[in-house]
């Protein structure tokens, strides 16, 4: 890469590391103040794990072309081909090569930190930290690979980028920031975990399972994914020499995302006759999600159209699991799985070009709803394996007295605050 | 654009973004806790008003060149000339173009959140939104035109931008970065809301409204201020193709902004005995604006005597509103009005080649100080009349009993912190 | 530079600056409430003063090459020799210099707010700032010269830079980022300061000094600190027309932090129980510590492992000041003086080709000890001198009843929070 290329690369990795302690501060400020010390800690964790990982082998797992001695082409990259990558640091490609590993680590990192909201008030800190090293493991490493992989040549390699080619269909899937890597697929963790440990005391009582511990705290969160995430969409478009696409990549970001603040915040003040920091923040990760897969790919005025949508279904979809009973805590299921599906979907409708109603056919729409669904039912049931053996072995919940008494002090023997002296 | 260009220029887009969330936290803080909530919404709601609007029509409005469609030459673009900007981003140019709109974007929206502080405590949402959306509309697109917009050769175009010339002197406005069209336009704006809204319930009794509930967020939003602020000084030089100037503004963002840490905390000292941390955090917001218009055209030794300045007068102006009896109650006007004043005209004085003291005559001083007025003064005339429509037929300002009562449990059902449990 | 140099040295200048409010977050969210204001304001002081200072008179006392009218080749450069940099911003060569300054100028504000760590709840703010005025100007400005003054061929000049070459070893002295200029140098300080100081009424009792009155904002400084680091120790790559390094440094910086973060987590979990988000924060900067110096010569995977000790023997580091009786109250010394050392002494083991176990010799471990060593008795020593100067004259400390009282309400008048109303 050419200095300017690199600037931004580096740049985008910086911010993308910086939204995982964003997540930890938005779920932070949303769990109740006995237990926000452990949300927090929830997404340091993955911070510390999965970046190791991630450089001893997860990266290589990832890559899944043919012919580099990976174990299952388009599959499965060799998690030992180079363990610590010391070699690719000592090759003559190791500026580019290990800024991408770096790029990489972010990504690996926040999809495990996101599934934490799941789990609010009622996990052990070391069986969370198992799951999400097995998590990452087995789904995320070579999920990234299916998706992302290419071949020496530059081209898909992974199935799911390769499957609209695969399958005889006019156009491959879309997914330029991980609309179904990222979102889709900590969603769908997070709702397998959600139904493993099963939903808290007092819950669906909204009233006895206390209020967000702090706004400011929740707004600080989901304002600095908001900063981040144009590291998350744009970061990739420094594969290109005249960074071809950021402009887009960028305006879309920022304009859906502002929609989607606004689609959220009518749907409350529609519903519930108010608008609230809380809501506003939610609808700003709805619509960033949203615009994830598609950022490159939609025309402002889609983007606009897009994050409007995904604000209010997903303002409306955090209330299915009082409906439906499964305690996904603090809404991974309803803004990131839920918007995740929208920006992907999106795509097979209003894709510039190949979209049903900008190309005229469906073969978009088709790879579009494959990936998602691939993806989902992998996530899902792989997470939810995972939990349940957990939780039949050393445990995956706290017992009753600590998530009454509160895990922060009775668990990591720390409170959030000590205001008076 | 070359990739190092647009490197710069994205990554200023996202710092100036991370600056309005700095502004909700900065005011936040600043407001007493049972209005802090109100106060980051203001923001917020900012965010995603704005950049609809932006898109949507507003970046079209400020393109004032003759010859290219536009409704009057030098002073107002055609707002549907490209709605969407579905023909920008079909274009050639698209890539350069819609950066050139989000960069765009990241101003309209905090000069529109700027002026919340005038009305901490008692607007309603839906009233403040709808004077956002028209004073954007009418106000901050055709005036961002006025003083940046260019012709199709990359000269000035806008009517304040070419005052100089058009008056017959030896030199045009110099306006960098927006000490006319972001600072005192939001600061006139603000002094008009706090005029029509009225004082708070205890004005001007400063124990009796309230204490900042939280000093740390005032440092975080001021924080994050100065940081996005390289970005908001910077931008602009990623025209240029080696960045040239990138290195002077850079450095007087910094020092200047340091000066007037120092400043403010002087004065503080001296006339009241203490150094506060909402006073140092002023200080920067102060240095900020008055290097803003100034950064490129200054030596750095006159930077950090413009930051020395700036923070010593806005610390005294915040105190005449008790004098005067105008409740500006974060102080918009004392800090971006008063320093937007200094940074703009100081110019006059200082600036690099043309300044009275620099180039030995008056015109430079001249223009800086019929910008200055002009944009005050459509600014708050505008915002008066905008401000006084809305009052007398919706009502702009809250009842007396939910000022009482905090407007964030009565408007918003969401109080900031819940740190009992 | 080229454009693409320049925007990634400035993104870093700008990254670097927001460390420092990070800094002032993580030692005000660690101090008790009554005391976190005025922590705050011991950082918020520095950005003030040193930003002013550096450019006055600080960057060319660093400017230490033999023939360029400096007082002590190697040493000592002219403060004088362009006060205020009227020159250099006049020169050709304005726009690299002057951004050079300013990357400068972060640095030598956060080392100097790093000290204050050590002075919690106890120090008179004007005697603060004469000592930061006066260690800056007696111990960091010359001594970043020592470690990376160049010679206009771009040669080593400082005599620490030299050192290896002068004693015939055949390696010099890597400290790539402020291994020693930085983290030994604010470390060494902070014993000093700590023991002039003397110990805050109550220690060694923990339980009496209060717990840190917000986590959060503890993790909210560590997180900053995380994410500007990357511009930390990856903006003197801008150097190089290809950022050449940039990759692995930005790689090492990731995932030595990460590693540093379980490291300290391991060590809480095994021999207390328990792990806190204060322990992972705390492990999250002795990463960064100690991998600043050594981020461009180590493999990723010695990377990893020089995290996992930095972050375990700092997190056992830190309780030494109970059992030897020093108050280095926020671990300035636990931290910054030992994984400083950790990391700069790691070179002579592991530094790619010329470490003791990977080049076979002894030069680089002993010119990383002369080094290390020289800096810490320097900067301990002349901190001393200063600090009992201040204290025997005007005075360091604030009486009893000032800090018992609070040192926020009686000397700032401030109060971190006003959370009823």
């Amino acid at each position: 890469m050419a200095a300017g290329q690199l600037a931004w690369y580096i740049t985008a990795t910086a911010l993308v590391l910086f939204m995982t302690p964003g997540v930890a501060f938005f779920y932070g400020g949303l769990a109740r103040v006995k237990s926000m010390v452990n949300m927090m800690l929830l997404s340091l964790g993955a911070v510390g794990l999965i970046g190791v990982l991630w450089v001893l082998y997860g990266y290589n797992m990832g890559t899944v072309a043919a012919g580099e001695g990976n174990l299952i082409p388009g599959v499965l990259g060799n998690p030992f081909s180079d363990f610590g990558l010391g070699t690719l640091a000592a090759s003559e490609d190791a500026n580019d090569g290990l800024a991408a590993v770096a790029f990489g680590a972010t990504f690996a990192i926040i999809t495990v930190a996101l599934i934490s909201g799941a789990v609010a008030d009622r996990a052990k800190f070391g069986s969370w930290m198992l799951f999400a090293g097995i998590w990452a493991t087995l789904v995320y490493f070579p999920v990234q690979g299916w998706v992302w992989g290419l071949d020496a040549d530059g081209n898909p390699a992974g199935w799911i980028a390769a499957l609209g080619t695969n399958l005889g269909l006019s156009t491959d899937v879309i997914d330029y920031a991980g609309g179904t890597a990222v979102h889709i697929n900590a969603g769908a963790a997070a709702l397998a975990l959600a139904l493993v440990l099963g939903k808290r005391i007092g819950f669906p009582n909204v009233e006895k399972l206390g209020k967000p511990s702090s706004v400011p705290l929740v707004v600080i969160g989901a304002s600095i994914l908001f900063f981040g995430w144009f590291g998350f969409n744009g970061g990739a478009a420094a594969g290109d020499e005249a960074l071809s696409g950021l402009g887009l990549i960028t305006l879309n970001t920022l304009v859906a995302t502002a929609a989607a603040l606004l689609g959220w915040s009518i749907v409350d003040r529609l519903s519930k006759g108010r608008v609230t920091a809380t809501g506003a923040s939610s609808g700003v990760v709805a619509g960033l999600v949203a615009i994830t897969p598609s950022c490159a790919n939609l025309t402002p005025f889609w983007a606009i159209v897009l994050g409007l949508v995904a604000g209010a279904v997903s303002s409306l979809a955090v209330g299915l699991k009082y409906r439906w009973g499964y305690d996904d805590s603090l809404d991974v299921v309803g803004v990131h799985l839920v918007s995740g599906f929208i920006g992907t979907l999106w795509l097979g409708f209003f894709a510039t070009d190949t979209g049903l109603f900008t190309g005229g056919n469906l073969d978009q729409l088709t790879v579009q709803f494959l990936a998602a669904v691939s993806v989902a039912v992998y996530s899902f049931v792989m997470a939810y394996i995972i939990a349940i053996v957990i939780e039949k072995t050393i445990g995956f919940r706290v017992p009753k007295d600590i998530e009454l008494a509160g895990i922060d002090l009775r668990v990591h023997g720390e409170e959030g605050y000590a205001l008076t002296d």
